[in-house]
C-alpha cells in the first residue's frame, strides 16, 4: 500500500514537498498554523519553475492533535520550534512508520530520536529554494533535490522504509536520493547553510549580493572552508570539490533570501542553535575550532537580541 | 612667539580640536567645507561634558587654497580624502613647521611625508568622543586625550617642536602625551578601532550595545586578541592589560556610534583602507593572518558596496 505523509510545519519547505507528494496522489496531511483558514477555504497553491499547480482540498489540520496518524510524519518546523512536539509525536506515527526531519543543522535527528524511540528517524537534506509569498502560496524558485538518511540507531530493516519514501519523492518528480552516512550528508549542507544564512542576515543581503563583490565571494568561501575543514576534523567529511560546486549552485541560483533572513525580518527566532552553536560544539569535542563561524554565530546572537529589543519597542 | 595652527577638516575632530585652541588663545584657522557659510554667519559652537562655549569669529576658510601658511597645520579629514591634499599642503606650513596628522589607521603619515618632504610629519591618536550635530556645531560626549608622536624619517631636532605642539594643546585643556614610538600608538588605536569601528557598522548598533550582550563582548574581545597579536609580530607590541582596560574604558563610555558608523549611515565612503586593509597588509608582511579583522574588512567592503548601490537608486 502506498505511504501516507503528515507534514507538521507547512510551510514554504514542508508546503512544497507535501503539495507535491499529494499532487503525485499521495495521502498527504499538512499541520498549518496561520494559514490553517486561509487554506480550507481557498486551498494550496504552488507557483513552480516547474510548472504552476493548486490542490483546491488538501487534507488540512489546525493542529497535530488533530492530525491523523501517518506512516511518514515529516518535521518540516523550525527547529526552534521543536519542543512543541515533544509529547505527541510519537502518537502520530502508524505501526511500521517512521519520522523524517527536513531541517537544517546538526543534532536535531538525536533529540527527535528520544522522544519517539524505539520509532526509526530519518532525515533529509533539502536543496530547494522556496518562499511562502502569502497564505497558503508558496513559491519554488530553484532546486529541490533531496538526501536521505538514517540515523545510526535505527534498526537495519528500516532502511528499507527509508528507499520507500526515497521511492513516493522520486515518483512525486522530486530528486530524493539516499546516503549512507546522514552526519556527512549534514555537513554537507552547513557547507551552505552557514557562509549564507548568516551573512545574508548580517549584510542584509541576498545570495547573489554576496556572490557579485569580490569580499563577498571571499567571505563565503572562507566560511565554506572552515566547515569543510570541520566536517574533515569530525570524521564525516564532505567530498573533494564540495566547496567549489556550492559555490558554482550559488552562483547560478536566482538571487534568494535564506530562511534565517526571512525569520531575521519577520522577528522570528533565528535557528542559530542548529546552524551554527550545535556544529561549533560538535567540532570543538573533536578538538577543532571554528573561529570565523563562531565570530558570524556571535553577530548573529546580537542582531536576534538587538532586533527582537527594537521589535518590543514597536508594539 | 606662540604656535598657529591650521585645521583642515574642521568636523567632529578637527573642529573640537580647532575650538579648544582658539579658546585658549592660539591663532587657529579652520577649512570648513559645507558649513562654511553657517559658520561665517553664526560662528562655531561646542557643547562639551566640560563646559559649554562658542567662537563668535573664528577664522574659517573655504579651501585650503585660501588657507594663509600656519606653523601646524593638522589633517582632520577622512583619510579617504587625503589625496586631494596632495599638491597644496606643503606650501601651507611655515618654515620651521610641521603637519600633524589627526586620523585612524596605518601608514598614513609615511604616505603624507612623501608629499611634504623635507617637512616633518607627526602623527596623533585622539581619544575622543564627539560628534557633529549641526553645521558649526560640536557636541563633545567624552574624553579627549591625544598621543602624539613622530615619524622615524623626520630630522631628530624636530622632536622639540613636537613638544612645543603637545604643550599648546595641554594649554588648551587637552590631554596631550608624547610616545616615542607613534607605530605603537598607532596600534594601541586599533585595538579599539577594528573591533568598535566595523562591528557598529556590521550590527547597526551602538558601542554600549555590543559590551551589554555577551557574544558582543565576545566579539570585540576575539578582535582586540587578534590585533595584539598581529602588534607583537609587527614588533610594535601594545603593552600587557591594554584590551581589558579598552574594554573596561568602553564600558564606562556614553552609548556611542564611532565615526565609520555615521559616515555609513551619511552614505559617505568609509576608512576601511586605513583601518582594516592596510594593518592587515602589515601583518601580513610579518607573517601573521588576521582572520577575524579580514572577516570583518570584507563584511564592511560588501556592505559598504550594497549601501552606495541602494543610495543610488534613491537618487
Amino acid at each position: 500500500m502506498a505511504l501516507s505523509f503528515g507534514i507538521i510545519g507547512a510551510g514554504a519547505l514542508g508546503g512544497y514537498y507535501g503539495a507535491r507528494l499529494h499532487h503525485a496522489g499521495f495521502e498527504t496531511h499538512f499541520v498549518f498554523h496561520n494559514d490553517y483558514a486561509h487554506v480550507k477555504n481557498h486551498g494550496l497553491r504552488v507557483d513552480s519553475i516547474e510548472g504552476d499547480f493548486s490542490i483546491a482540498a488538501p487534507h488540512a489540520w489546525s493542529h497535530i492533535e488533530n492530525l491523523p496518524p501517518c506512516d511518514v510524519l515529516c518535521v518540516c518546523l523550525k527547529s526552534t520550534e521543536n519542543h512543541l512536539l515533544r509529547d505527541q509525536i510519537a502518537h502520530k506515527v502508524k505501526p511500521g512508520g517512521a519520522v523524517l526531519v527536513l531541517q537544517n543543522g546538526l543534532g536535531i535527528e538525536e533529540e527527535l530520536a528520544q522522544w519517539v524511540h524505539p520509532i526509526p528517524v530519518f532525515g533529509g537534506l533539502c536543496f530547494l529554494c522556496s518562499n511562502k509569498v502569502g497564505p497558503g502560496h508558496i513559491s519554488h524558485l530553484d532546486y529541490g533535490g533531496m538526501r536521505l538518511g538514517s540515523l545510526e540507531s535505527n534498526p537495519p530493516h528500516s532502511l528499507e522504509l527509508l528507499s520507500r519514501i526515497a521511492e513516493a519523492f522520486r515518483l512525486a518528480g522530486i530528486d530524493a536520493t539516499i546516503t549512507d552516512n546522514l552526519a556527512e550528508a549534514r555537513w554537507q549542507k552547513l557547507v551552505w547553510n552557514i557562509p549564507f544564512n548568516g551573512l545574508c542576515v548580517i549584510l542584509r543581503c541576498t545570495t547573489t549580493q554576496i556572490m557579485q563583490h569580490p569580499a563577498g565571494l571571499a567571505l563565503a568561501t572562507a566560511l565554506m572552508n572552515e566547515v569543510k575543514q570541520a566536517s574533515h576534523a569530525c570524521h564525516t567529511p564532505v567530498p573533494a570539490g564540495f566547496v567549489e560546486k556550492m559555490l558554482a549552485d550559488t552562483l547560478r541560483m536566482t538571487p534568494y533570501l535564506p530562511s534565517m533572513r526571512l525569520d531575521f525580518d519577520r522577528g522570528n527566532p533565528m535557528e542559530i542553535d542548529a546552524i551554527y552553536s550545535q556544529p561549533l560544539a560538535r567540532a570543538e569535542s573533536f578538538g577543532f575550532a571554528m573561529p570565523l563561524t563562531r565570530m558570524l554565530r556571535d553577530q548573529l546572537l546580537v542582531a536576534q537580541a538587538l532586533h527582537n529589543h527594537s521589535k518590543g519597542h514597536h508594539l
